[in-house]
């Protein structure tokens, strides 16, 4: 009774999310980290199929021709991106994909696979994101800036998403992610073979 | 972030949906359990608004007639109903109203409630349910195989629902449903006013 399943999470920077997807990957029940697609060199450690599927910028762009690719982006004269074909292995095996992806990325996850779950990682307030942005002590303050008034741009479009968790502890935020999994798990729609078996008893008085 | 909600608990007769539901009000959580109206005079100790609304066959008739049910039957000779008002003035507090009735009934309240939540409890597997009917020890032979026989009309509409719900142990099934409420309160579509507050920041640099 367990359904693979994607699930997409995004959120605004300083929101958070890195450290609840962390967490509910410590809870397993074969939950995975989704593993990218990308043309940046491999570092030192960093493992093919891994870290990450380490591809030639002709290759990544012969994926996003043949449309390999759940979505993806150029960053600093690198592609990034999620290949589709590995993520429905995986669903297929029964595991639960974790996608940690901006809000763009999001939508067309969507398009291309239309049974992911969305989930938009929320912070308090506003005021606690801009604190959360302080505290790490590593951003300029204009870099802080760019990404609260990015922050403003992205919560334009969480209605696209289905779900919002609340990031008040990583613990609890965790937890809701985990119930949002399991709940999901058990719907009518991703159990056809379950209401064919019960649909289908053939009881011999 | 905690809108109300109404969750329809139906299935089978010997399923153990009745344990499930009395599990999870221990949970708190806000969560409660429907109060039905009857034509049924009160027994004694029963509490009017407590255990039911108790109502005379002429103010339940009326009651029909004006569309103030989410469903009801007659059963017995005394009619049994959900009175809708009760039920949207919980849901608008913010609380979980959970309503424990057939399949003819759940499929009523979709079409008047559109935003409640329909599970269904099932066993592990056929066999077990004739299992747990026979260990009841307080039913006839033709009384378990009525209702083994009306348990197969049932699944029929199982894809009516939205979640299924194992019951392998009622601990294990209140966990479940406990998922199914957390996962519910957190969707996008039904926290409209954070939405609001995250789309409305409006910041001044």
């Amino acid at each position: 009774m367990t359904p693979g399943l994607l699930v997409v999470v995004s959120g605004p920077a300083g929101v958070g999310k890195g450290s609840v997807v962390r967490k509910i990957l410590e809870y397993a029940e074969n939950i995975v980290l989704s593993v990218s697609a990308t043309s940046r060199p491999p570092r030192v450690n960093e493992v093919d199929g891994v870290n990450y599927f380490f591809k030639t910028r002709e290759e990544f762009e012969a994926m996003i021709k043949n449309n390999e690719l759940l979505e993806w982006v150029e960053y600093c004269g690198n592609y990034y991106g999620t290949p589709k074909e590995w993520v429905c292995r995986e669903v297929e095996k029964g595991h639960v994909v974790i996608l940690e992806i901006e809000v763009d990325g999001a939508v067309n996850v969507r398009r291309l696979f239309p049974d992911c779950v969305l989930c938009f990682v929320l912070p308090p307030d506003y005021n606690e994101l801009e604190k959360r942005l302080r505290g790490r002590g590593t951003e300029t303050d204009e870099s802080i800036k760019a990404r609260l008034a990015r922050a403003v741009e992205e919560f334009k479009l969480i209605d696209r998403y289905d779900y919002l968790i609340l990031n008040d502890t990583v613990e609890n935020a965790a937890d809701r992610l985990l119930s949002i999994i399991k709940s999901e798990r058990m719907k009518t729609s991703r159990n056809q073979s379950i209401i064919d078996k019960f649909k289908n008893i053939n009881r011999s008085e």
